[in-house]
């Protein structure tokens, strides 16, 4: 293999907290729908400790794909493309692209728009298909998959170009996600109606005759549970959705995480909110597990939140969510849970009529709103290392097995990769 | 004790199968939102079942409540009143009224649409609240709890009158929750766009960019499981919340329950729907168990159902509705389940971005829904005897004994006790 035919890679090697950067080949077109794009960033996520932990068990995985075990594994999902280099005619001369799971449109019946279950879907990071932690990497279904953020004929909202680079990372998966869990819970008919202070089931003309029945008086409760990236995304774009709304009775958001400086990094975030913009009748809240329990208890007189928003993904976190709703709220969960019993009984659901969401981000359907709010909060998202940013810093790969071991120990916050970065 | 205060009951005696018709008190007004009711009809329900068969610990809870378990318990909460015997004056003089679970409307903080879940409630035919199996009852927070049926001003729609009586006890639970399950689906945010041929989230202006990503062609599929009386009332009102949409690619239900006579039942008020409408682009099928999951299979070539009622409460039932249900697709469970472990895992939950909707229906909220499907189908709804009626007979309280031995053994369907029919 000829030099010019390798790329550097960050590589995870099986069983576990294995990390060596290597030259690997350039990944090649496997297919007609396939790309082959340059990477600009790409990111270092949570869903990439579990493999670096050894939770995964990537050699039986890659087992199962016909990969060899001593080949190694590149992670991350979360990425941003400088250029695609070969492709289809349809996808060429981009300059800055985002990307989500590849899917293909035409192989989900009639429910395309639900991209992330897409039968034909694959994780970037699996033994399934090589993640973006590389300098090339081959996007599979790439008409469906690649997003473009240079072209304004297909992208009808203000210039990109008022958007930091480092920040369209969190497009791939961590924005979109946290507007997912909002939206699952604001959309929800069972929510409406309180948002709307109007009786429920909404758009029932014959219910109008009871009106008189129901108290008029309510203000919209909602919990967030864990402030990680997409835990802070899911405040930010829940604080923008409720403050357009101009809700009659305000509204009322606790954010509950037990580590104290993701409590103190929403504080800060939630400052520049208020520095930004006029607030009002709002209340917000940043506490503790326990303090939380109170705090409903107290705002709600007993009876719960409207909608908690559940991003921590373990039985924890759904048992408090369960005690934190009211009757008939939601709880949107977008956290990745594992195969453990779970926390509560049918009976329990029954008891209290509760409604969940559960599952994975469209990622490629919520583009829009994403790219939305990531435009309007660029003094949050845009930064890099800054109190109140998402992103800690923005490295080479040659600081990467001990980035992935300062993640591991909780020590820096996201990081990101910059493939042609040398120090 | 005079023998002008006495009325018939019939009477459950703890811990199991013993139903007694005896002599008890009639009711007296102990809080000033009380009232006695005079009782029409009373029914004899699944729930009422469990407590006959001693699965309710009856005498533990009788304990609870400082009620001598001597005393039996009245059971039921099927009840259609014929008059208001004594009350506050605003709710004197009606002739014919139904019921839900008592409830107060100031007591459930701006929330008191959900009104099932009113921290006041209490359900008639348990140790909280005698039930309607005997002449009289007393209603608590009667204001909220009793719904005048034969007041033009308090009651919009057409004429009460084309209403037979015994249909009106599908108004205190069976009807309204049958509704329950299917508005719960339709009104989802997941399903909404699915009947739409849009693309989702609904209402996202930013989105309509997308639209030639998505394939429009999509049959909405359901799937109902579970075909008594609630089942069959959710069936109907399906089919007739659907066929009042006009939908463009038509849509497609199967009807699922393991036991034939149910499914035959099923077929016959199908039958019915289709001699007095003209139905067109629907696709109805009444199937066992293994027939509906071919059936779903074929028609979403894998995919899965846009929407599943459960309307059983096991854990088979939600285990079935997890396989027929399609990813991001929403269960609807009416069911009342128990303390047993959930059949599924969050992981599972996760993978296929389910949505659910769990708990007792707000009966008071969907009365007027209810009312006008009543009405609507009283071909159906109001029959007794016949094959593709729900009300199987109605009887004295004489018969109570055999009533409950054979309703147990399933040799009968849904028994209306008349307490003032003498054989």
């Amino acid at each position: 293999m000829s030099v010019a035919s390798l790329q550097v890679a960050i590589r995870f090697h099986p069983p576990s907290y294995d990390i060596r950067v290597e030259n690997v080949p350039i990944p090649e077109i496997t297919h007609p729908d396939d790309a082959i794009v340059k990477i600009h960033f790409s990111g270092l996520c949570g869903s990439d400790l579990h493999v670096y932990r050894g939770h995964e068990a990537v050699d039986k995985m890659q087992a199962k794909f016909s990969v060899a075990q001593s080949a190694g594994l590149t992670l991350t999902r979360l990425l941003v493309i400088l250029a695609v280099m070969s492709s289809s005619a349809r996808l060429s001369n981009w300059d800055r692209a985002s990307v989500c799971i590849p899917k293909d449109s035409r192989h989900f019946a009639g429910n395309a728009r639900f991209t992330c279950r897409c039968i034909q879907s694959k994780l970037f990071g699996s033994p399934a298909l090589e993640g973006a932690q590389a300098q090339y990497i081959r996007v599979p279904n790439a008409g469906g998959t690649l997003f473009n953020l240079s072209d304004p004929d297909t992208w009808p909202l203000s210039t990109p170009k008022q958007v930091s680079d480092s920040s369209l990372l969190l497009l791939a998966d961590i924005l979109p996600t946290g507007i997912f869990a909002v939206i699952q819970a604001l959309s929800h008919p069972k929510v409406l109606p309180v948002l709307a202070a109007a009786p429920w089931p909404l758009h029932d003309q014959a219910s109008s005759d009871m009106l008189g029945l129901f108290p008029k008086e309510n203000v919209p409760t909602f919990a967030i549970i864990g402030l990680g990236p997409v835990g802070v995304c899911a405040t930010i774009s829940l604080l923008d959705q409720l403050g357009k709304r101009q809700l009659p009775s305000g509204f009322r958001i606790v954010a509950v995480d037990p580590i104290e400086s993701r409590r103190n990094k929403m504080r800060s975030i939630y400052s520049k909110v208020c520095d930004s913009e006029v607030r009002s009748r709002e209340v917000f809240a940043v506490q503790s597990i326990e303090e939380a329990k109170e705090t409903v208890q107290t705002w709600t007189s007993g009876v719960g939140c409207s909608a908690v928003l559940e991003v921590v993904g373990n039985n924890s976190a759904l048992a408090l969510a369960y005690e934190l709703v009211q009757p008939f709220g939601i709880i949107s969960s977008v956290g990745v849970h594992g195969e453990r019993p779970f926390p509560l009984t049918g009976g329990q659901l029954y008891d209290k009529n509760v409604s969940f969401g559960f599952g994975r981000c469209p990622v490629r359907s919520l583009f829009p709103m994403a790219f939305d709010l990531l435009i309007k909060r660029q003094d949050i998202f845009g930064g890099v290392g800054d109190e109140s940013g998402l992103i800690d810093k923005i490295v080479g790969f040659d600081e990467a097995v001990e980035m992935y071991a300062a993640f591991d120990k909780g020590e820096v916050g996201k990081i990101v990769f910059d493939p042609w970065k040398k120090t």
